[in-house]
């Protein structure tokens, strides 16, 4: 007996639902044919050009872009809402304790128990406008758990958030404790706007699995953030930058390589399930990288060229390229960014793309609870003889 | 533009993937008409009347039934992993005092914070005998983890776990400080071994979503056990009881019912996506809440009998039946648990069967990325032109 028999006749999915459109969404959109990108219908390349985090955000999460007047109010309520609830600053010692610095996990842990200091329950058991505000709270905390965390992990003492700096100052100042300059903030700002959303990958994803249980933000982005430590997910950067240490010189790039693909292994930063083409985060991060005049982006131009042409001569059709953790690691390090702190930071602008997922799944929720095609030994099987009923 | 335009034509799934199948697996399945649901072939119902927690667990796991000799080995090195590694007990006063006894929320910071102690690392990153091992010492302490933080959530003293208990007997010592007796080992070793697994409900493929990213089993475990929390997943069982209490007399049930679904509330504890008959775990809870003469087992059943009528005639076609949270809280009390711990001891069951989907996900894994259909406005909207753009 199957599932199929008893069911009728379900729909079997491509593994990993490549291809399955799961749900409609007004938030986001990936082209991958066309290379392009938006969210809510804005060209998200064009708002990481020419906004701020708070414009992205605010779109994000309400819907709309903000005027100049409700800009500043949201970035005034949002940078309140930096402060960390008494009973989670205490225990970030303790969880920095347990993971190295730039852990995803802890990470993990410490915004599970802001979540809970914050009061989140079941939304079920909300009113939307709480549901919103946690929603809110949650990304405004997310940088501020992973900079104290981070130093913590390191040695050093926490830095506190300053609410009279913008989104990004704020950030690199509570990791490096000084304020930064114009060009690390331009890129951070950038690389922070790319990346609050793409469609329904895979935190995305499990973000609205756990949010259709009815349960509470903490649960939703404690999962969430799980799926992005992942490294088929968020966990690339810093080992893409591990891959550009690895081939050290231009001349190097082409034979290391070439043994690597020959030998099986996945190149880090190449290919995505969406864009077969350039993947259009990539672009703008490069362009950035350049502007800056990151040491580092020669090198990655000959390698992201190398790789490219032995990809295509090596693994035909299969239309890899650099992909957004590609440029990543050298955007954040022009920003001052240490790499443990890569994927830590992508959370810090995902969390945003998250939310806003969530607050529209659960405007209109049904549970994700899909099938499962079994095929392993025929049912029922006989239990061993000697196992007898058990009585109370 | 859509993704539909883009892509080639994705297939859309019904709402909360209802009916698609999205993996093939060995682990278990259910067969929703038939009312019958196994664990790797084995009928769930057979083993839960004659086996125990160990069996159903080494099955889970390591694939086959125990002989009686593995039974006693795994039943020994499990009660050994009961010990929480050094910097989690200390944590957990803390987290408890983040939120009430018995929450999901707190099980949940302390699970994630237990798997660093363990030191789990992105799977990717990792040897299969260490996942697998991970898997089991998790499972082990997730008991642990419940009935301490619920102890010191009470104002309780935590009680240590002891290796010569058995599993259940060790779970209930914990959180009542008492060995219980053979009757409440009888009722909650039926409980925890019915739902152990259950196809791909909403947990376990949050859990399996989560592991195809590449993420630790500590990312993995708090992801869903999130999802768990949701009260349409298993958050459930205590909103059961709160019913029962409402209802208060045999008399109640009937007018009492009938009010909440012409209100058009959800009843807790009936209908389920997949059974369209008697769900097969709530018969066995109903059997055993009756062989211990429990208390409250006759209203259950005239509020489950009035209920399935009163459905039937209000919600013709719907087939509502009984779920595996209407009599699980029944049976709970009986086992001496307070209500606050319903769903922690759903958790304790249900991650033999995550960590059983998890390493079957990553033993032949394709990362779930799925899509969405665009339907808001459409792209590219023009942004406003006070936007400048941003210069490093």
């Amino acid at each position: 007996m199957t599932a199929a028999e008893d069911a009728s006749a379900p729909y079997e999915a491509p593994a990993g639902l490549a291809g399955v459109s799961v749900a409609r969404t007004k938030v986001s959109d990936v082209l991958g044919r066309k290379g392009f990108y938006h969210y809510r219908g804005y060209n998200a390349v064009d708002i990481a050009r020419r906004g701020r985090v708070e414009d992205a955000w605010h779109l994000l999460l309400h819907g709309e872009l903000p005027t100049p007047r409700q800009r500043a109010e949201f970035a005034a309520a949002t940078a309140a809402w930096r402060a960390l609830p008494a009973g989670v600053g205490d225990l970030l010692p303790a969880i920095a304790r347990l993971s190295p610095p730039g852990s995803l996990a802890s990470l993990r842990t410490a915004v599970s128990a802001a979540a809970q200091a914050i009061g989140c329950r079941p939304w079920t058991d909300q009113t939307d406008a709480e549901t919103t505000e946690q929603a809110a709270r949650l990304s405004a905390m997310m940088p501020v758990l992973a900079a104290q965390l981070f130093r913590l992990a390191s040695g050093q003492e926490p830095v506190q958030p300053r609410p009279d700096l913008g989104y990004s100052d704020n950030y690199l100042y509570m990791i490096t404790g000084r304020i930064p300059d114009d060009r690390a903030r331009y890129a951070l700002e950038r690389y922070l706007m790319l990346t609050i959303d793409h469609g329904f990958n895979n935190s995305t994803f499990t973000a609205r699995v756990i949010a259709s249980s009815g349960a509470d933000l903490g649960a939703i982005t404690a999962g969430a953030l799980g799926a992005l430590s992942g490294p088929f997910h968020g966990g690339a950067p810093a080992r893409v930058f591990d891959m550009l240490d690895a081939i050290g010189t231009r001349e190097n790039a082409e034979p290391w390589l070439r043994h690597e693909i020959e030998s099986g292994r996945v190149l880090m930063g190449f290919g995505h399930r969406i864009y077969k083409t350039i993947d259009p985060r990539s672009q703008l991060l490069h362009e950035v990288a350049r502007e800056l005049h990151s040491e580092r982006v020669e090198l990655a131009e000959v390698v992201e060229k190398t790789a490219v042409e032995l990809l295509a001569e090596l693994k035909p059709g299969r239309d890899l390229y650099a992909n957004v953790e590609f440029y990543a690691g050298v955007v954040l390090e022009a920003a001052g960014l240490p790499r443990e702190m890569f994927t830590s930071t992508f959370a810090c602008s995902r969390i945003i793309g998250w939310m806003a997922n969530v607050l529209e799944q659960i405007a209109d929720n049904r549970i994700y609870r899909p099938l499962a095609h079994y095929d392993g030994p025929e049912a029922p099987r006989e239990l061993p003889g000697f196992w007898q009923p058990a009585t109370p």
